[in-house]
């Protein structure tokens, strides 16, 4: 059977301003030492699993330039241009129809393109798993990231009976308070959830036909213009016209049938300025530093710089990024709020920032 | 009797980098928000009791330029450009031997450059005074500072007995460690040196002779060649051969009949960073703002912006300057630490950024 790759790449990585934009955001950047950008990394890692010839991109039409750039490798023809933002029910739905067309009985896996993986070769090995498990016939599949902390800022999966190499879902659950993730966590029954899914294009299909029709119609009706000249048209149109909803609203929490395998392969969804500590070697003082960085008495502080001098002088626990227009001092207490500033430039009509 | 001022502009202020560079100097930045620099505040505040032709500014010749440019009503031949940087002392008798070949019975005021004043009326005041005392024949007078706090950074003035608008001075005493300035504000004999001296072109003239020789001779050379056409060759010969000296331990720890009037007149030294959020008006967070920023939950900090766009997201107590190839973000508790910065790239020979 074969196994297809949905990587999603629309994402806006505001929370990596000022280094990500609109014009290249999160997953179009480096933020590790080797050069390799994020999609770079998350296509690299999937290779040995899954031919270039097989890997989709869904992404906004503004980067589709950015994806043909940066993978030589994938088709052309595989890379999806969203018309606009619908979030990932429509993404998928979008993917698994163009595939379904090429190959009704394909496994897809999707995954998203911003995240990074410690132990590539036990992720590889989830992965399969996972296909095993779907050629088996099961329906729906999720991987589930064993919580290594009460951490908050995810949704968690509640699972049940042990089936083959996988367990069933008992529920998905939004992002928790503290003490209901510590619960969580003490039960040894939530996994989290790390929007990594693995099923048969048939499966997907006839979830969204049964729980999401509109959009399963609509994304026939694209599937069967790609590859023709009414496609762009098609897709503008059916496009648009979808309600924005996430995968797991619109069908994980909906469906029945779902089962999902631990993973545990140091995953890290890179989600704010943080990130950057965990993922790179930090200096003595715990400092990370990429540039041109004068530090005197600096500590636990992570600093991105530019073209210019940045000179750090007995500062603690700060992100520090530097670009040609904007500069961001943030406390590491704050890193969300990066999201604000955000906002405040949208506010006043400064897109070129943005 | 002729009140001639003598302003001192050679100093680098590098605890102001990276606005403050070898190419501009601090004295002629404006740290405040009404755009005028430092020296021009200084001549400014002076001009009600010195007339412009009698304002000598004494710099580096690397700065004679700027200083006519942004002094245009001081005259060029008042412009005493030093070949090299040789401290206050041999600074001091180069402008007296020149004022003094002029109007031998002038009273000289020697002022810094690079301070403050709050209270300008008082500010005069106090300085007539000290001409006026000079002018009744006493040798050497320096203007105190009433301390407000136990400042460890200053040296401190000791004075005694009281004689008519003045305190005969007991002696001079270097930066003391903290209990030491404590134990000077309890005795209530103790002021802040502040560099500002007023005495007769003769009488400090009369001191340079007897316990400075070389410079006083130097000086007088210097000065005979003033206005022909040997004046850069001597003054380059005679100024590099001085040994550099300030004057508080070239003549006033060692001259007698000192005196030292009080002055209170909101003098600030603007000695680092953190003067700038005292000189300049703060939000209700306590920043001080300048430039294009956008500060969400940030407190105690001062933002001085160059061209780009700094964001500043939960900082708290910070120094952030921006400028075209360089940033500083420094922790208030560190501001002296600057000059560490300075070194480093004097070490590497990047001298551009210096």
């Amino acid at each position: 059977m074969k196994t297809a790759a949905v990587i999603m790449a629309g994402g806006r990585g505001e929370r990596f301003w000022p280094k990500s934009r609109n014009s290249r955001p999160k997953q179009f950047l480096s933020l590790t030492s080797d050069g390799e950008t994020m999609i770079q990394k998350t296509v690299k890692r999937l290779r040995p699993l899954v031919d270039a010839e097989d890997i989709y991109i869904v992404t906004n039409a503004a980067y589709t330039d950015l994806v043909a750039e940066q993978l030589p490798d994938v088709p052309k023809e595989n890379i999806l241009a969203e018309p606009c933002a619908r979030n990932t029910a429509p993404c998928i739905a979008f993917a698994a129809a163009v595939i379904g067309k090429k190959c009704e009985d394909a496994v897809m896996l999707v995954l998203p393109s911003d995240h990074l993986i410690g132990y590539e070769d036990i992720y590889l090995r989830t992965l399969k798993k996972a296909v095993k498990v779907c050629e088996e016939g099961q329906n729906l599949v999720t991987i589930g990231i064993t919580p290594t902390y009460a951490e908050t800022g995810y949704g968690y999966i509640n699972f049940g009976k042990e089936s083959g190499d996988a367990y069933e879902v008992e529920r998905f659950v939004e992002k928790p308070d503290l003490p209901t993730a510590k619960k969580y966590l003490a039960s040894g029954k939530y996994l989290w959830n790390s929007g990594m899914f693995v099923w048969k294009v048939s499966s997907i299909m006839a979830n969204l036909r049964k729980l999401m029709p509109d959009v399963y119609e609509g994304a026939l009706r694209i599937a069967d213009s790609y590859g023709t000249d009414k496609y762009t048209e098609t897709l503008v149109k059916e496009y648009t016209a979808f309600t924005s909803e996430s995968i797991d609203f619109g069908i994980m929490e909906k469906a029945s049938d779902i089962y999902t395998i631990p993973g545990s392969f140091g995953w890290d969804d890179v989600g704010s300025w943080l990130a950057v500590e965990r993922i790179n070697e930090t200096d003595d003082n715990k400092n990370y530093i990429d540039g041109d960085v004068i530090s005197i008495d600096s500590e636990r502080t992570t600093i991105c710089g530019g073209r210019r001098l940045i000179a750090a002088v007995g500062v603690e626990d700060l992100i520090i990024v530097d670009t040609d227009d904007a500069v961001l001092v943030c406390s590491k207490n704050n890193t969300q709020d990066v999201k604000k500033v955000i906002a405040q430039l949208k506010e006043h009509g400064r897109n070129e920032l943005v």
